[in-house]
Formats: C-alpha cells, sequence, structure tokens
C-alpha cells in the first residue's frame, strides 16, 4: 500500500474529483480519509485542523483551488480567473495566518496569470502541475533530508524524537522521521523511542500513530523518561525537528527539545537537528532573536482529562518552545546537506550558494 | 487555622472518638476530611489510597488502632491485647506491603505489652501517648529538614520541585516541601515552580494543591518547562524528595529527577536532595544496587484522559523512578545536619552518630 511508509496525509484523486485528507484530529482512535469533494469541506477541514503542519495545509490548498476551479465551466480565461479567486480567497481565510497557506494560493495564483494566453483546458492542466509540483518538491525536500540524515545512522540504531516531525505534516516522509521512513523503505530499522509531548501530546497521538502504523519498532515514554532510556545506553542519536533556526545555529522547537540536548550531551549522545532550508531565518542572529508564544494554561490542567487534574486558581506557565542553544548541537540536518559547527558558517555558505 | 500552614492530612480527634483523614484522591477538585469512627471505613481510607505517604499512613494507622482498640470494654489486659491484635491485622491487612504501616503498629503493639502490668485505662493511655509520639516524631524530622533546609535558601527566591514531597505525606511540612511551609510561618516567601510530574501528576494533583491551598507563590508547569524557567534565571535551587539514598549519595527519586539535576548542573543552580535519614539505605552501596520498578503502560496511555491518547498497541516503558548519581547532587539535607560532597563520608559519620 503506498501509505504504509511514510503516510501520505493529502493527496489529489483527479478522476473522482476529489481531495483525500487525513482526519488527524481523529488520531490516534481513528484512520480517517476524508473524500473532500466540496470547497466548504475544504475550508473546514483546514480551518478545525483536520490537515495541519505547515506543507500538508499548502499542498491541500494547492490541490484545493486547482480541483474547484477545474469543476467551474468557463469559457474564457477572465471568468476562469474570476472563479479561482473566490475559490483562493474563500480558502484562504480558513486559517488567514498560516504562511504556507497564503504562499501556496499565491504560487498557484502567479502560475494561472503566466499561463494567461492558453486554452482554458490548458490553463487547468497547468493549475494541477502546479499543484503537484507543490507536493512533489516538499516529498523531495523531506526525501533528501532522510537521505542525509541516514549517512549518519546506523541499522538497528536506538533514536528518540520529540513532538511530530513527521509525515503527516508534509508530502511524505516528515523531517525528522524521514530517516526513519526512508529506511523502512531500504531495510534499514531503527528502535524508536517516542517523547509523549506534553502539554499538546504531539508525540503521543501524532507521532507514535504513524511510526507504529507504519511497521516501526515504537517506544511511547513520557518526556521526563527521555534521560533514564539515554542513560541506559538504549539511544545512539536524537533526533528532532525545528520552527525555526536563526543564523547562529539556535534553533527553536517544541517546548522539551532543549532539555533533550543538554541531556544528550551529558550522556555524550549526537543530537541532530532537521531544519528544511526554508525554516532557516537568517535575519535572526541568535535565540534573542526568536520569540517564543506562550499559551494558555488550560492545556496544561484540563484539556484531554476527564476531570481537571491541577487546583482551581493556581498559575501556570506555559511557553509553547524552548530554543536549543547551537552549542548543544551536533548538526542540523538540511536537503542540501548537513551543517556542523561553526553553524554561521555553514548557514551563510548555504544562503551564499543560492544565489 | 491549624491546617494553613503545612495541611496535616491525618490527626486524631479523641472526645470525637474520630481520626481525620484529608481524602486525598478527591485532590485537588474537593478538600474532604472524613471523619473516620468505624475501623471499616480506616481499612477503606489506607486501602484506596485516601491517605498516602509513607509517614502518613504510619500516623493514620497508629491511631486508628488506639482509637478502635480503647473504644472496646476489656476488664483487663489479655482481652485489651486480643481486641488490640484483632484491630491491628485488620488494619495492616489493608496495605500489606507499606512498610511505614507495619512498623507503626509493631511499635504500638511493643508499646502495649511493655505497659501489660498497667491497668487497662492506663494502657489505653499509653497507646495513645505512642500514637502522639510517631505523628511528633515525625513532624519534628520534616521540620528539622525545613530548618536545615532554610539555611541554603534566601527570602523571594524561585525553587523548583517535583512530585509530592509533600505535608500530606507526612505528619506536617513535608521533606522538599518543608521549608517552604516553615518559611511561611516566618514570613521567609519563595516562588515555586511545580513539575507537574507525568504519567502520575503527583506534582499538578498534590503539591500545586497544597502550596496554592496555603498560599504559596506556585505556577505550575509540564515536566519538559523546567529547563526554559531555569534558563530564564527564575529558579535559585531545585528541591526533591527521594525513596532511596544509597551509601554514596546516588538518590532514587520520582522519575524525571534525574534529568532536572543534569539540567540544574547545566545552568549552576544548586540541586538538593532532602531526605530523612530513614530513607538512606546504607545497604545499597550505589545506583546498582536500587532496583527500579517498572509500572503499566496505562499509566501513560489511559489514565486520567477521557479518551485512549497513543495508538493501539503501540510499547510504552513506564519506569517509576530515577536514580541521580551523586556527582549531580548539591547537598542532601536530613534532620540531622546537611551532608556535602564526598556524600560517603559524611553519610558513614551520621550512622557512626547514631551507634
Amino acid at each position: 500500500m503506498e501509505n504504509i511508509q511514510g503516510i501520505k496525509s493529502v493527496y489529489l484523486d483527479d478522476e473522482k474529483n476529489i481531495v483525500v485528507i487525513l482526519d488527524q484530529t481523529l488520531l490516534p482512535r481513528e484512520k480517517v480519509f476524508l473524500e473532500v469533494d466540496k470547497i466548504e469541506d475544504l475550508y473546514e477541514a483546514i480551518h478545525s485542523l483536520r490537515v495541519r503542519g505547515a506543507p500538508a495545509i499548502g499542498i491541500a490548498a494547492a490541490y484545493g483551488v486547482y480541483l474547484f476551479t477545474k469543476l467551474v465551466e468557463a469559457g474564457d480565461f477572465e471568468s476562469l480567473y474570476e472563479a479561482f479567486k473566490k475559490n483562493k480567497d474563500y480558502i484562504e481565510s480558513s486559517r488567514p495566518t498560516a504562511v504556507n497557506l497564503s504562499w501556496a494560493l499565491k504560487r498557484m495564483e502567479n502560475r494561472l496569470i503566466s499561463e494567461k494566453d492558453k486554452k482554458v483546458d490548458e490553463i487547468k492542466l497547468a493549475l494541477l502541475d502546479e499543484a503537484n509540483q507543490i507536493r512533489e518538491e516538499d516529498e523531495a525536500v523531506c526525501k533528501a533530508i532522510g537521505e542525509n540524515a541516514l549517512t549518519l545512522l546506523k541499522d538497528g540504531y536506538g533514536l528518540l524524537t520529540h513532538c511530530n516531525p513527521g509525515g503527516i505534516a508534509t508530502a511524505k516522509y516528515g523531517t525528522a522521521l524521514a530517516p526513519i521512513f526512508l529506511g523502512l523503505e531500504r531495510g534499514v530499522n531503527f528502535k524508536v523511542f517516542v517523547d509523549e509531548t506534553r502539554p499538546l501530546l504531539q508525540g503521543a497521538r501524532l507521532t507514535a500513530w504513524e511510526l507504529h502504523e507504519s511497521g516501526v519498532d515504537t517506544t511511547l515514554i513520557c518526556d521526563n523518561m527521555a534521560a533514564t532510556v539515554m542513560n541506559q545506553g538504549k539511544v545512539n542519536a536524537v533526533l528532532v525537528g525545528c520552527d525555526r533556526v536563526a543564523l547562529n545555529g539556535d534553533s527553536a522547537n517544541k517546548i522539551g527539545t532543549m532539555p533533550l540536548a543538554i541531556v544528550a550531551k551529558h550522556f555524550n549522545i549526537p543530537f541532530y537537528v532537521c531544519a528544511p532550508i526554508s525554516t532557516i531565518d537568517i535575519s535572526c542572529k541568535d535565540e534573542n532573536d526568536i520569540e517564543i508564544e506562550i499559551r494558555n494554561g488550560d492545556e496544561i490542567t484540563e484539556k484531554w482529562y476527564e476531570n481537571r487534574v491541577a487546583p482551581k486558581g493556581v498559575k501556570t506557565y506555559n511557553p509553547c518552545f524552548d530554543v536549543t542553544p547551537n552549542n548543544l548541537i551536533t548538526a542540523i540536518i538540511t536537503e542540501k546537506g548537513i551543517i556542523y559547527p561553526p553553524f554561521h558558517e555553514g548557514i551563510k555558505k548555504l544562503f551564499e550558494g543560492d544565489k
């Protein structure tokens, strides 16, 4: 089955005129693929976080705006463009602050405009091509991260990961999970410890699910048990994703990543950050330039629970991310290669090579 | 109110013929003091963990065996002893493996026997005296730990703690919480960060409750957020309890304690273990002699939750404790003084002094 190794959470069935979306809100209890054939349902799926993960959202939007524009009977470019714009604005309003959503839709619009002198049917095919490219490029980025990571890992290694740097947030493979899924395709197997990742439990709900579902040897632990399995020699490398990397290599990721790096260093275990180039923000000099979102304490005291688990009125502090300083990171693994310390040099080279 | 500073979770009302027990199973949602006037209810309270914490269980058993023996009309020592033994055996069977339960009941029996030549009423008074002594000795131990700890702390310090080294597990004050409650009585105030302590959430349910209830400036965080508040300079000292201390100072405590010690060392924050002498086990040379209980993974995946949060069939690993190696511990604070490295020397001295 196509989805076994690196589950595809979003894809198009162009013959059936549906966008297929894995409903991530039902995980890990149910694996339901929504067959979206109405634009209102696509809006709802994005709005209600049924599809989540920046790349996956962008892909869903691109396929959606293609499909629901294709289904319009338009006689000329102007009427097609009008229908496209209406669809685009509506989809974009489903999560107004999601950068990848706007980015993917803008890219679709640019392609549409660039094809304006062609026939309507040809323009529709160009839109399909652009949406496919968005998906394929993301898959290629994830796969390349996986390839590069695999050069650092050996068959049978114990790995530890945190949060959901996973396939279902991307086109396929994910970031920190990419070497695991890619390894599966090639008979390279790992034993993976998954931090549950309090308070939102992305590790327990999503990462443990997609690894277990794919047949990976997966063990779920509480965040505070990671040190014990490291101390027992069961972990050969820690692999995490990231939300933003500064020019000096300081890396923001889900809360709980920084102590993992401290503990890994204590036990002399390599700590790898898997980062698509798109997450490197050279406008941030270091961790001081990275703002940390503080979220509502109800996520700690009430969410998921049958009964509230903390006394009423007690203060909480719920930072969503922490920043791992560069001196705790063994290497940053990107789709364009592995960067070692001093990171600012490797990062600068990477961006200069882009010019 | 007597219970404000260091909540008393177990006490006797000898006039009303009741043992009063704080029902810890209802925390933190309800503060209910059970008025136990039947031995069956005492059995149930211990069996169902309504009273928990080794010292608190011992105190409940001592008061219980006194009270329900006092209420027996016995003409002579033999019939009193017979009634006592029946009560003792019944109470002891409520949690057969709880060491403090047997210990306290044995001590009560020894006192009873040593008073055998006295009148029945006098023997009953001796039993009351013994139960009071058990309670008072525990309170004195906790208070002395608090006194010693306070010499290391300054008014206004930020403290971080884990699990429930709390007043409600003891006669009063607790172990690692003792300086906080004792400080409250003296106008010495701390800002306390409480780890929720996955998977059983003793920090969220019990420690946050008793500190907040007592008016301490309390902030609840997830275990994986401790490094962030340490990095922000908000923590001047980490204070934890312990379950067992080896001769070399290696200390077993609730899972998640060892990574806290690693992170505290990384940030140059003192890490204090608060340990009644009774938890020092000189028959254990070091951490290799301390066996770690592995508990059922349902505590990670199902307990507390409205819906299971992990995929069915995924493996889990749920060690209940970890061992903090002596080189990560700044000092061990006992009721007889503060022990600094090398711990084996200080511990030997302490035990030699006992002879």
